[in-house]
């Protein structure tokens, strides 16, 4: 039973590898063509979307799933028609396949051009929310990788009537229906083969939970781009305009605490503690966020009649992904960089501070994906950056670091022109 | 005991952690001074590194070691010699730290940067050659990198002497002691300790044969980039000059026949094979190489009275390192690049031709780090390429793929620059 499985899986990336280098070659109109199809193919099935997606909600309620992971999993007319509608954005995205990235001609005449090509099979392991199926099969057709997707138990039916309506759409289109699959079963052996299909396989994204993640990256012998978790920083320094370092975390506090740019940790220079805390800690706790202070910070909130909890160790680096805060007040900028790389998990950290010199300072030496200035922590997205679509934000540092667009899907070649040379 | 071991080795990624993060930050004109003081004392210590070398070289005859393996073991003057002199061309290189790869302003007046950093820690595992211990000291130094080397038992003394040196030249540059460490055993629980320090190790690149790369890859949890096979090939297309693709795939095959870009595999057309490969098939045989053949080509050698022997199937997908050459005739264009996309390991293969579409549809599809035209697959090097240097060529399709320089060996990071700005 579990060798058939496994031999199934190696078969089916066996096809996606031969469907990849056929995708590799594909025109720009073509991919769009397909991409184009599929939208209105999620237009015009939203009925049978809605009944697959029925099925697994109502799985969902009798294996007892919060009120959240349900509404998560669900599908409705207005979501389908955003769904239909990102993926024709995605359509409208330049294509990154056979850009140009730079050109140089050797002293012996040889022309050499470094182009940037697909990856070739993009391995993308995932749980719940039925849109990311959608999401990453889009990213992966116009960057002209093939995609094997992984999906979640919790989501079964619903991703297996979406990927029938891309196979349909890929083929409609002329495309290699092997070029996106989805693995058809929640067996942990079929996972377990996939990992390890490391001539077939060229890189795995897992998207999920940090226990997925981990498995994932410990698991498997194909690279792995992890997507991992935003500790995340707001220091404010002692040159900060405080008006502006309060709305700041409020805004990368409150704005949407469930997500992984969200800031989780305030760290506050000693010189301005005592006038910046008590208005900050007003404003936060407006928006109902607890706060988890060290004792400097707890005296001045007590002073100020504000309500706190002493923190525990554990806060300070804690990714609580909901309206809590832990607070540390620091003596210079040093402290915090020297904080902030110790704790954070390196994926998003701002400064607010007036002090170009403190600035420059912070983010030349704080060691995360995105430093920012006088800026919310909430702008590390691949849409605020401008990359037009994001599969993720990546916290690793290899091939891809912050968010991950099409062009990060991508990989490079090198041509090389010469006119009969050969090495000494 | 070996609880120990780990419990070092732990503490060692430690300190390389801590000291890559003031590494990441030293200026250019310190690094190049570190780098000149090593190449100073690698001249100075000539003595004593030969007679450490000597330990290493009477080993190797005591466990019957080939005249090839203590041949590459062996330190030399004039190996020393130039080993210093590669030392100091690195410190002449550009400092890729800081580059600007990219900037935007976003309509909301965000200032984004995407500026080259270190990666990190990178672990380096390799066996034999010494001064694979000084080129990957100084490539990681040049790029702001902690170094964590792992050499082979083969060159202990030789490399416990060299990383001597190595940390003499930090610390006597004020430069952090920690940024390069050697492992100081060749026991396998210290490697296998390193492989799991995901959180301290952010890369880990094995320089050596197969099994080597094999193990690392499928024991690592952290990033791997693989220097892997090289089974290139050269094909003569039916618009090729012929003298052209007779001095190509000699060189490709006779130049250095042990190293990865060299040729293992020929291609033929159909169209050209009976005038080609009996004028090819000479001039490698003048250069000594075994010819294995398809029916196809052993016919016409056969009638042209060239020695050559039946190639087996595993000869297809062979890498030689090695005076021998398997040959195949094939139908047309589409056929060499199948053969090639399913047999070869994805380094460095080659078209002649004078055909500028067959070329370019050949480079288009063969799915190789580097595709050339009408020049020999040994270009595929770092210095070839105008790199400067190069650590290796990855045969890996994520972060760098073909020759590895300085720039390969950075990651990025996004500098944002605001004026207060928060997300709707």
């Amino acid at each position: 039973m579990s060798d058939a499985l496994a031999q199934q899986i190696t078969s089916l990336a066996e096809r996606a590898r031969a469907a990849s280098l056929t995708l590799a070659t594909v025109s720009t109109a073509d991919k769009n063509a397909a991409l184009e199809r599929l939208a209105d193919l999620l237009s015009q099935n939203i009925d049978d979307l809605l009944e697959a997606n029925a099925k697994d909600l109502a799985d969902a309620e009798t294996n007892g799933q919060t009120p959240a992971q349900i509404d998560r999993l669900t599908l409705t007319d207005s979501r389908m028609d955003k769904l239909a509608a990102s993926v024709r954005q995605v359509a409208e995205l330049p294509d990154p396949v056979g850009e140009l990235i730079e050109e140089t001609t050797r002293p012996n005449g040889l022309v050499l051009q470094r182009v940037r090509v697909p990856i070739g099979v993009i391995g993308i392991v995932y749980e719940s929310r039925p849109n990311v199926t959608i999401d990453c099969a889009v990213l992966c057709l116009k960057s002209g990788n093939a995609a094997i997707l992984r999906g979640g138990k919790e989501c079964f039916h619903t991703n297996t009537a979406l990927a029938a309506l891309i196979t349909q759409a890929l083929s409609d289109s002329g495309l290699p229906a092997d070029a996106v699959q989805l693995i058809p079963t929640t067996d942990r052996v079929a996972l377990n083969t996939l990992l390890k299909l490391d001539t077939l396989v060229h890189c795995i994204i897992p998207r999920g939970g940090e226990s997925l993640i981990r498995f994932v990256a410990q698991n498997s012998t194909i690279p792995v781009i992890k997507h991992y978790q935003g500790v995340c920083f707001v220091y404010a320094d002692r040159a900060a305009d405080l008006t502006m370092a309060e709305n700041i975390i409020v805004n990368a506090k409150t704005s949407r605490p469930g997500v992984c740019n969200a800031a989780e940790q305030l760290l506050v220079h000693r010189d301005i503690a005592g006038t910046f805390l008590p208005e900050a800690g007003r404003a936060l706790k407006s928006k109902h966020v607890e706060l988890r202070c060290d004792a400097a910070s707890a005296a001045i909130l007590a002073a100020a009649d504000i309500p706190h909890v002493a923190a525990i160790e554990k806060d300070y680096t804690a990714e609580f992904l909901a309206p809590i805060l832990a607070i540390r007040i620091v003596d210079d900028l040093d402290a915090a960089i020297t904080t902030i790389n110790r704790d954070s998990s390196g994926h998003s950290e701002t400064i607010i501070t007036g002090d170009d010199a403190a600035a420059k300072k912070f983010q030349l030496s704080v060691d995360s994906a995105a430093v920012l200035w006088n800026a919310s922590t909430r702008f590390n997205d691949g849409f605020e950056f401008g990359l037009g679509a994001e599969i993720g934000i990546s916290t690793d540092r290899l091939h891809a670091r912050g968010p991950m667009g099409l062009r990060e899907l991508c990989s490079y070649k090198w041509l090389v022109m010469g006119t009969g040379q050969v090495r000494d």
